[in-house]
């Protein structure tokens, strides 16, 4: 990797911030946030700006140029990455660790009294625009919206917005009709009392109309907004998209329909100037609903008075409840899912001791069995395919610099998942292709009973996530041992496979009380820097629970794992485990058989159904 | 109980709302808070102005009176309370429930266009103010301070606020003198580039000064503030406290010091004044800290540029790491409070079948043997004595009307303790004087074993608290059961029972971290509304653990009991034990035993030590 050479481009950039053209007058500042005009956690080639500008192309980091410096703050996943594809230009700023300025103060310490500070309003959500303008204007300086994105007007070979073609979803994918779900979504306007809901995230777009897309890799999304009326449904966007007849049909383009589900298709660029037709056209009381985190130029548009900000949706929230549709599919898609993996470890049994196999053709393997399952669309996020220290790195994706040869003496970490019509998927499972030793067998028991703690464990209604956390790691704690990431993440129905509002963290961002139907992932590790990384990750569903008692009549609930692939017994250490969690290993696996080994019967893969049968043998009672 | 009549009181309280000698113009709403200057928990006679002009004297609730309406809101402890000390000029609102209007929302909805809602501005924290007064500006009221307390006023017969004699401590009861704490003070005031630090909660100023009062029932304070600057120490206190020659010398009043140690005496009142005059005489970059809890009238004192504003002071945080001297002077307590026990429940063996033992009996019993005991002071907070059904209400306190007498036929829970000059007490025993049910020994088995759970807990240093909160509850949520409060609180060293700003809760209120030193305490509980109350609570300190690995170099925490009493054995069912747990039991009894057992040897207690060894009796095996 060597770093990308940046100084003609901030030559450049410094010029358009002083240009009339573009700037009102002229930024002694210019803010390069990480995110898009949706706030997605992906994001599509043309939305890589700081990636452009300073050359590193991390999920997370926002870059910010002065007329004499050029600063980018980062995580402590990246700094090694940042501090390699950055030339001297740039100043890496390590954010967690103590000396390390907040971007506000730094631009305060860095900047000419009375400064103006430009970002693009579309980018910079508002609650972020908030905190930042406080804290500038407080020194005397000016955060100011720049309306073109400056990084735009110098990135002269940009790659074009895409706009693929959409995917229609029939009712046996998503058990409610989008006409349903407006019905829905106005009667949590009335509720609250608003008259006005925009729509801003892209997978919420997508869940609302029962669409899909392909605009963004490994998010089934395409770029829109929407703005949903009392009687009113306007859908911002682009491109010939709406010319398909079958999305035509789907959305009932053509039919003769109640005004209120007529749907109104406008240009994805024009959002603004409705919205601030929308705003300007409220009567007192009449409230719009946004999320708190949509762009600053989108909450701007409404006045003040007339916004109604929560920091989820409602969409996020029913997005989140999966009806029987959505569960069955996300069944048969971890059935599929798991069919690929078992025939992917068994080759892998096969190959690794040849030699042969790098982390990138495991991955690429993984893909190729995935592919051959009825309704694969692509994989759901870049596949972690790592072996010995590479697993200890937790967002580690083999590149051919780091790509390393899977063996019989190294810990295998793989973790992968795709896109079906009928569901996502993401599994990790920690493998041994020779003689773990003592060592690992402990900690990997340790993982293994952290997550049996949070998949078996039971718990009142309304209970929220992060009040199980602790649950995945005492085991570890009893030993010293912990990890360094939360225990799980909410996962879509054929949408991303991270979403909000729910998760398990020892971190209590906000998180919504679980509810049954909700879908999370459940994936505690250990990792050791320079030796190897375990971790054991199920996608599992929130169900009701029976219990003997039912105190004031809450109701309990509790997980049914969707994902359905074994695990390795090779790596537990039997003596470790409680008799409760041995019978959940074995009833586990017996599950497998039954279930993935008749799906493997079914497309006959015999070889892997073996392979299958030979590791969900019970795990023998130990004196 | 018959309710207040407030007629009267209502028409003065309105009256002196337009009365220009206390108002410059009138307010048409006068908020009545709970608090005192302090923001105390418990609050001295004179500071009850709520329970004076409503009649309801609960620990939580705000009344708020207009022209038209008085209002009371509380929450669901004492809904029935509230509603039976009230007379029908007040209408009360519940707090918690769905239909119930927030202070604001009400009085934006029953006052006319332009209102002026007038509050004491010493007793409406900052934080709580600055909500408020957004909300009713954005509907064109204003909220005003009334710098006269209105209720004061009209209360004619207001006790005299307290000013009782200190107690002065030394240093083997402190460990650390007030000089060496000020030292420290002004070296975290140092690190945070802040010139003043402004002490406002009652017990911060006597751990400062390493003083005790007793002006609030239960909290050994005394009324005082006090004001730190880099080189001055003012403490504004009435009285001829300051005559006392122990006091003057243990504060060096008279002796020849540097100058920046020289404590300045300055009357209570005066605290306003002169923080003003702090405030005006501020050069740039000079900032003042302050609790953003302080009262709104002490905050406003400081020019808005010049406040350091943080949720837990230097002081909340350095008070709740006890050093050597305060742990041992805990241990001690804790070993006189356990001898004090053993003397009651041997002695409630004997006399409860008799029948004459009412709860408020065997709670002034309690208080006697406790004051038995070397440098006992005071109980720690009203003693919750309570048999059957009223075991079922959290926050019982016997009163004459619903005194209940104990008997073989019912669970009795006892949570109690005591202020002795080297420690605070704070214990919760549950036991049957007769035969427990199999269901009662369930559920006390349950709670016993979310105790255990906590008390046995290894976790990373800087763990926060609440993350613990769901290891008190596994038990019981397996079989559908819960509880609905807090599973611990932090715990003052001869100071108060309830202190920040560690606890354990699922409320994730921003609690520091847990570290060595930290002493709360572990009380998971099981009410059953009409028939039962279970709680098992220790006070426990945390220390260091031993750990296998020691990942990170992070360092592992436990708790170590503090509370040395026996958990009664009969009401346990061992065979929902686990053998850890059963273990755990043993130890913990055989260091009751032999801790406990020594002293009351010492003491000549041979009777209740006779109880003590056969409540230790190890628990058996069971198959």
């Amino acid at each position: 990797m060597s770093p990308k050479i940046t100084t003609e481009l901030l030559k450049h950039l410094r010029q358009v911030m002083k240009n009339p053209r573009y700037v009102q007058e002229p930024v002694q500042a210019y803010i390069v946030p990480s995110g898009d005009a949706h706030q997605s956690e992906y994001i599509a080639p043309c939305d890589c700006r700081r990636a452009f500008i300073s050359g590193f192309d991390g999920s997370a980091g926002t870059a910010i140029v002065t007329e004499q410096h050029a600063a980018m703050w980062t995580d402590g996943r990246y700094f090694l990455q940042a501090a390699h594809q950055m030339d001297s230009n740039w100043t890496l700023m390590k954010m967690g660790l103590k000396d390390t300025p907040t971007q506000e103060d730094w631009l305060v310490s860095v900047l000419p009294e009375g400064s103006r500070v430009g970002v693009d309003p579309f980018i910079i959500p508002a609650d972020q625009w908030k905190r930042m303008s406080k804290v500038l204007r407080s020194a005397g300086h000016d955060l100011v919206p720049v309306k073109e994105n400056l990084i735009d007007t110098i990135w002269t070979d940009c790659p074009q917005r895409p706009c693929k073609p959409l995917i229609t979803l029939d009712l046996s994918y998503t058990g409610v009709t989008w006409r349903d779900k407006i019905v829905a979504l106005r009667s949590k306007m009335a509720e609250r009392k608003v008259m006005w809901f925009v729509v801003t995230a892209l997978d919420e777009v997508a869940w609302l109309f029962n669409l899909r897309g392909s605009d963004v890799e490994y998010n089934p999304v395409f770029f829109a907004y929407s703005v949903i009326g009392m009687n009113t449904i306007r859908l911002f966007i682009d491109g010939d998209r709406m010319m398909d007849p079958a999305v035509r049909e789907h959305l009932q383009l053509d039919s003769t329909l109640e005004p209120e589900f007529k749907i109104q298709v406008l240009p994805y660029g024009s959002i603004l100037s409705e919205l601030q037709a929308v705003g300007a056209g409220l009567s007192p009381k009449e409230k719009v609903w946004l999320s708190d985190k949509a762009s600053y130029a989108l909450t701007e548009a409404i006045p003040k008075a007339y916004r109604y900000l929560t920091p989820y949706t409602p969409i996020c929230i029913a997005k989140a409840v999966k009806n029987a549709a959505e569960t069955e599919g996300m069944r048969r898609a971890h059935i599929k899912d798991a069919v690929a993996l078992c025939e992917l470890f068994n080759w892998l049994e096969k190959e690794v001791p040849k030699g042969t196999v790098t982390e990138i053709v495991a991955a690429d393997k993984a893909e190729e069995f995935r592919s051959q399952q009825k309704d694969f669309v692509e994989l759901s996020f870049a596949t972690i395919s790592s072996t010995g220290p590479n697993g200890a790195i937790i967002h580690y994706k083999p590149v051919p610099e780091t790509n390393r040869t899977l063996s019989a003496n190294e810990i295998y970490l793989l973790d992968s998942g795709a896109q079906y019509k009928d569901g996502t998927t993401d599994v990790t499972r920690t493998m041994h292709f020779g003689t773990p030793s003592a060592y690992e067998k402990e900690c990997f028991t340790y993982v293994l009973k952290g997550h049996i703690a949070v998949s078996a464990a039971i718990f009142p209604n309304g209970t929220k996530g992060h009040l199980l956390d602790s649950f995945a790691r005492s085991a570890l704690w009893d030993c010293g041992l912990d990890y360094l990431h939360g225990t799980g993440h909410g996962v879509g129905s054929f949408l991303n496979v991270h979403e909000g509002p729910c998760g398990i963290s020892y971190k209590t961002f906000a998180d919504e009380p679980l509810e049954a139907g909700m879908i999370v992932s459940d994936e505690p590790g250990y990792y050791e820097d320079g030796s190897f990384g375990i971790r054991i990750e199920n996608v599992v569903l929130v169900i009701p629970a029976e219990t003997k008692y039912n105190f004031k009549n809450r109701g309990s609930l509790t997980f049914e794992p969707l994902t359905l692939v074994p695990i390795q017994t090779k790596m537990i250490d039997v003596n470790l485990l409680t008799e409760k969690e041995r019978n959940w290993v074995n009833e586990y696996h017996q599950k497998c058989r039954e279930v993935v080994g008749a799906e493997l019967e079914r497309q006959g893969r015999h070889e892997a159904l073996r392979w299958l049968l030979r590791e969900t043998e019970p795990l023998a009672r130990v004196q």
